[in-house]
């Protein structure tokens, strides 16, 4: 759970999260453990799909996946472990109970049988098949949106924001996984496995139906970086201070891992 | 998901939940949904369980595994959106939402790092080896008697139970888990893969630490009959309306699959 959850990542969700939280108004602390909470399912997620029965990569973050590392029983449990110890985080919150219960639902929304989990079944089950573009749309919108959404929703929840702001930075979420997903397959596409810290390439290999595969390299980025400024249109009625939601929304895009 | 969860099983731990809201002066239907979320907990923990990587069973509840059936990438998906679920289910609970966050604190503990995934890792990780009865009895509480006994405690939060009423659920519930687990290392000396719906002696194949390895079966006979009584013992400050709760506690011990 610890090599996992803790190698380096980019911690995009959990800052999202924060800066959700304060753009309501709220403060830092009062989202911290959920940011926390959104992480460990993350990565329980990354160490799943990584098996052997899934999408057998060896490497991820730049170290040997869980399954390398540990063997696959261990990592199957692990995976188990950390989305059960995000669930008991998000019941220490010090919200009030209201707020941690509709947190809580957000995240079982972005991670079940409508969310990731789906959308990796999904994207598994059309591997090696032509697939419409929105088919692919649902792929992305469940498999990465749907907990980037559910990041800037919970930041929103626990800062005590209005009903209309806590749907205008969901929406914002869904426009930033967008175009944060669109990013991942052309850099799939056009980087390598040392800048990545994961396979590089391997899309292609499965015949995975990707943005770059149907629109083109140009086409792709351009379709991320009009997410990225439609995410940034949602933000009329929140306080980005610092304009730390529109960094990251142009960070989605411009990243180079 | 529908095909393990709705398999047919005894339904012990969600029969524990409702009788247990009863028991404090609740209703059976402020615990319904929890009792449903509490059996997609252990389905999940049974399809994860079953995999090839860990146990390898075939047959679970009469019919073939989850992976047998679909293929393992399927099947450990499945298990994750139905966790997944689980806790989706109880945010959706009417209670008042302070004992809601207090009932899901309850499930995730009973399933996380000190739980039911400890549990199997711990039996994982002491096959073939020689064990202590002491590590034995962790195994068997991690594994088997957290989440019965949180299905006790998480019926009293919902029903409205007082604190000792709580914590006298949570212990009567922990004595059962107990006794439920020896009865089940017997069954898996004594029984058949038919009464079973599942193998049977494959502890003694694996080399498991088990009750009747290590007191034989009379002795884990009365082991398992003495947690039963200590458990109906917990009873005295709740209402067991028509006996519910003790003759539960007898089939644990008394039953034949």
């Amino acid at each position: 759970m610890r090599y996992s959850c803790l190698a380096p990542g980019k911690r995009l969700r959990p800052v999202l999260c924060l800066a959700a939280s304060v753009a309501v108004g709220g403060q830092i602390e009062d989202a911290l453990d959920a940011g926390c909470a959104i992480e460990m399912v993350h990565c329980f997620s990354l160490i799943h799909d990584d098996l052997p029965a899934l999408d057998d990569d060896d490497l991820r973050r730049g170290l040997p996946t869980c399954h390398v590392k540990y063997g696959e029983a261990i990592a199957i449990l692990a995976g188990d472990a950390l989305f059960s110890l995000a669930f008991h985080t998000m019941t220490g919150l010090t919200s009030p109970p209201e707020r941690v219960v509709k947190a809580i639902r957000s995240l079982t929304r972005a991670t079940g049988s409508d969310g990731l989990v789906a959308g990796e079944a999904m994207d598994l089950l059309s591997e090696g098949k032509p697939v419409e573009l929105e088919t692919l749309i649902a792929i992305h919108r469940m498999k990465t949106g749907a907990l980037i959404s559910a990041s800037c929703e919970i930041g929103a929840i626990l800062g005590g924001g209005s009903a209309s702001q806590i749907e205008a930075l969901r929406e914002y979420g869904e426009q930033i996984g967008l175009a944060f997903q669109i990013a991942d397959d052309l850099l799939n596409e056009t980087s390598t496995p040392e800048q990545l810290g994961k396979a590089a390439g391997s899309d292609r290999e499965r015949q995975k139906m990707t943005y770059p595969a149907l629109y083109g390299l140009e086409g792709s980025r351009n379709a991320a970086l009009r997410a990225a400024e439609r995410g940034i249109e949602c933000l009329q009625s929140v306080q980005d201070t610092g304009g730390i939601l529109e960094a990251l929304a142009r960070f989605s895009v411009e990243r180079l891992n």
